[in-house]
């Protein structure tokens, strides 16, 4: 068996300018990066008329820490797509440095679906995140400047939010007092930093769709407080022009391919936790200018990666998704039906059984929240028996739900034809009840009280009794509601392992209340963040790092990473 | 008068495929970045044979704040050449975008004597810096897992040498104490930041001469001590293969072009105090195999650059300089001459001659140090005085200096002719006394001690009495010895204002003597670091940073950038 890196440094890829060709991308709006990534200038959606093709969600169960295979599935239907003579282009999140260098490896997709260069997509890529970093530590110097430098705006560093970041598995890192070494050295303070990708300025990069709407959103960041409890904001001290000049060319979206050709722009990569989890809004609405499908995923489970989708991205730019793909893989489903996990590749019908629950109420979710039309994609492992998969295909046409099995990991685009078709059938006809993006509703309405869109998500999508906010929580919702943060959504952080906020409540839990500890704003990318539980936004390096096997020789080639 | 940025907008850039094309680069090495930058990869150096071109070495004498002009110099010299039918090539630095958000706006030449895309060459360019500092930071994140998780090899956490980068003007995070917050979260220790520049791999990534090369000295980087005061290297946590990784793409010299259209690479960018301050080797010997006249400059005045430049860069790699151009302005003599620098617009011959002498010993210096023909360009301003400039040219000439006026800043290539002439002569002939890249010394034998060789570039190019050791100097200087770094070159960190290390010592000063208050090993780099005076590694923004006026609009132009 290859590994992944081995079957992708196998592909011989078009050059990226053929691939621009193909998609109609027009020379001057081409920026190479080499022979296979470039940047498409965003201003093309601006310059030309599309008319824009048929939007695809790829979602998930609640996975396990593998993850289900998102990208894996978003390529490999694509794939298929194009084999069925479509003009499919992908749109996915970039991956994030650090953790490659810990335990995640690549993140690029599997087996004979991935997305090529994938060393370089998982390495610095076209530098985007670097620019997003230097962005994001650009107002964290400005914030610390102007408060060593006299402090005009009355700033309480006890009340700073604002983070420096870096792209790095960096434990050591966060929690630090700077400003030590006396009067010359700054001002003394507790602070630390996040990953990047955790950066506000991510979840504005992603979110933004002009360079003036880049300015303002950034202007807006709220950095910290003053002792008299006003907002400070990077247009207060200056930063947005400086910093959207910083992310200019990190704004267009990156076009790379697949093994198979076909076109993928893989731009932006915000957390599914803190932030609303998927790939620029450029690069979507460059997909659909381009394609005739435009296939897209969104991070983690459908509790918190579609939800975000759906209730933030498509209520803040407009965007409606023709279907919705629930990727779920029969190992997954055992665990969720009591399998521990150094058994998940034995066959156990029974438990498979157990754990449909957790797919089928994220299917319910699409079709019974959200009103759109849903299958579900049953993604290959090599260890599933076939009694395991005909289990779970019977069990989903029992109850009505469209179901396609997915083997694009081991066939790439010819493992996909299936779920393709099923996804054509949808996007062309709706769903048996009628569901298209015609019907398409929020989870909850953008008038309600930050409270009540908690509570919304909280009883609709995850089924808990109800929320508790403690007392810093309430006392914080209270605040952002006076300063009139209260009309945006909610941005729920919770784990990504159940639908409740316990991870060990795996399934489709009942009975339980959601906590909500702290909720912060994020002004700039427009969404209040609820966080449950304690989540962690800069990892660490174990023992034995993935660092400690990559290598590179005087070709250039790479080896050690996955 | 128009500025900078608006000179280098208003340029019509050609295709960088073009500028490859006229030097001879094939195209499987050029690997597009726009239409306006390009990198080349280094293995056109093993795979092709080339005639290498002369060398030509820019320094300058001790600068004001301002700067000299080397950069512009370097470039109008090459427009020049380019004009007389020549095929010369640049090789420059890239500039720090830390510093660009502060005070010092950019460093791609001046005026009509410009490398361009400046506005992309002062931001991330290529994304090297990015790249040199994420490969730092990586290995700050393994040495403190590795503390964190168990510490087998006993690493005293008082002793780390290493430190975290960033390339951004930060003061804040010059002296910090990280690894807070309990048991999960790190161990606590004093450490701080540098900007990227500084970092040790900048260093290396600048000596380095191939992707092996590059690991056996990324291997060999001293991180700290055990607490029996055994080093400990980058090698001993396993990182070289993973940080070689991060710089695989790096490591190819960036090709651009200057106003004119000459072909210019701009790679690597160390510092020229705590390190070697000149452009990366890869940069030096493309330029030299694909043009006839390689131009490039080194770091400050000569005392610093140019030593660094001829006993470090050129013992390392066995390069030899066919002719040396030290810049000088007529402004920064009168400054050595006593002006006060808000007067240096105002004519005044007396002190413009007293202080000259600044000027001759850099030429001494070159000349009867070094044993290299010297030619002095005269960096016009707009407000020197016919006078003045006389005055310059003709003491010069009294004296048996090479001199030519050099009105680049104002008129490009044009204003270089008789500066280029005298490159040519002395390049092609030698000098009148029968100096030429074959008459080339060292300052100092590389066999003398560590102590030995600070003495011979303290008395020998600084004219000082002599060196005093402070006692931690001394200590650490015995330690290095014993340690077996004792044969590597010296590097001098000192202020760049003054031939000694008080930089109100103006002009060519003599019964001073150096004052060495710390030595470092920069052990993959190959020197060791001589510390006179508080050299600045992380410098601060001011209370209205440069930042505040950069802005970028839909198209993506940049204003506010000098």
């Amino acid at each position: 068996m290859l590994t992944d890196i081995e079957i992708a440094q196998a592909a011989t890829p078009q050059p990226i300018s053929a691939i621009a060709e193909k998609v109609g991308v027009p020379e001057q709006y081409l920026e190479q990066y080499g022979t296979t990534k470039a940047k498409v200038d965003y201003n093309l959606l601006r310059d030309q008329q599309h008319t824009p093709g048929k939007l695809v969600l790829v979602t998930a169960i609640n996975p396990t820490a593998a993850g289900e295979g998102k990208t894996t599935t978003t390529v490999g239907l694509a794939d298929a797509l194009n084999r069925q003579g479509k003009n499919p282009v992908v749109a996915l999140r970039e991956p994030s440095l650090g953790p490659v260098f810990g335990i995640k490896g690549g993140a690029a997709g599997g087996g004979y679906a991935q997305v090529i260069p994938m060393e370089d997509i998982n390495l610095h890529f076209t530098g985007d995140f670097h620019a997003i970093g230097a962005a994001n530590n650009l107002l964290a110097a400005l914030l610390d400047a102007h408060i060593h430098n006299g402090n005009q705006l009355n700033i309480d560093v006890r009340k700073i939010t604002w983070k420096r970041v870096v792209d790095m598995n960096d434990r050591q890192l966060r929690n630090i007092v700077c400003g030590l070494g006396g009067k010359a050295n700054g001002v003394p303070r507790e602070d630390g930093f996040d990953i990047t990708v955790a950066s506000e300025v991510m979840a504005i990069f992603c979110l933004a769709t002009s360079i003036t709407d880049l300015k303002e959103r950034l202007g807006r960041i709220v950095v910290g407080y003053t002792y008299d409890d006003q907002p400070v904001t990077a247009h207060d001290l200056h930063a947005e022009g400086a910093m959207a000049a910083l992310l200019k060319d990190a704004l267009k979206p990156n076009l790379v391919q697949t093994l198979e050709g076909t076109p993928a722009f893989v731009h932006g990569g915000p957390f599914a936790n803190i932030a609303h989890g998927c790939n620029s809004i450029m690069a979507t609405r460059m997909a659909l200018a381009l394609g005739d499908y435009a296939i897209t995923e969104a991070g983690f489970g459908a509790d918190l990666g579609a939800e975000k989708f759906l209730d933030i991205k498509c209520r803040l730019t407009g965007l409606k998704p023709d279907a919705v793909v629930v990727v779920a893989t029969v190992r997954a489903l055992k665990n969720h039906g009591g399998v521990a996990k150094d058994q998940l590749g034995e066959e156990n019908l029974e438990a498979l059984e157990a754990g449909l629950p957790n797919l089928l109420q994220h299917v319910e979710n699409i079709t019974n929240v959200y009103k759109l039309p849903c299958v579900v994609a049953i993604n290959r492992f090599p260890t599933d028996t076939e009694a395991e998969l005909k289990l779970v295909e019977d069990k989903c046409r029992e109850l009505g739900v469209n179901v396609a099995l997915s083997e694009v990991w081991a066939k790439g685009g010819e493992g996909g034809l299936a779920l393709a078709d099923e996804v054509v059938r949808l996007c062309e006809q709706g769903d048996e009840a009628g569901r298209s993006a015609d019907t398409f509703e929020f989870a909850y309405d953008g008038e309600l009280g930050l409270r009540e869109k908690i509570e919304a998500i909280a009883k609709r999508v995850y089924r808990a009794d109800g929320v508790d906010f403690e007392g810093k929580a309430a006392k914080e919702l209270a605040k952002l509601e006076k300063l009139g943060f209260g009309d945006m959504p909610v941005c729920m952080a919770k784990t990504q392992y159940s639908f409740s906020d316990d991870q060990t409540k795996l399934g489709a839990p009942r009975g339980f209340r959601i906590t909500v500890r702290d909720v912060k704003v994020s002004a700039g990318a427009g969404f209040v963040v609820a966080l449950t539980g304690n989540i962690m936004t800069m990892p660490g390096l174990g023992k034995s790092p993935a660092a400690f096997k990559i290598d590179v020789d005087e070709t250039g080639k790479i080896t050690g990473l996955f």
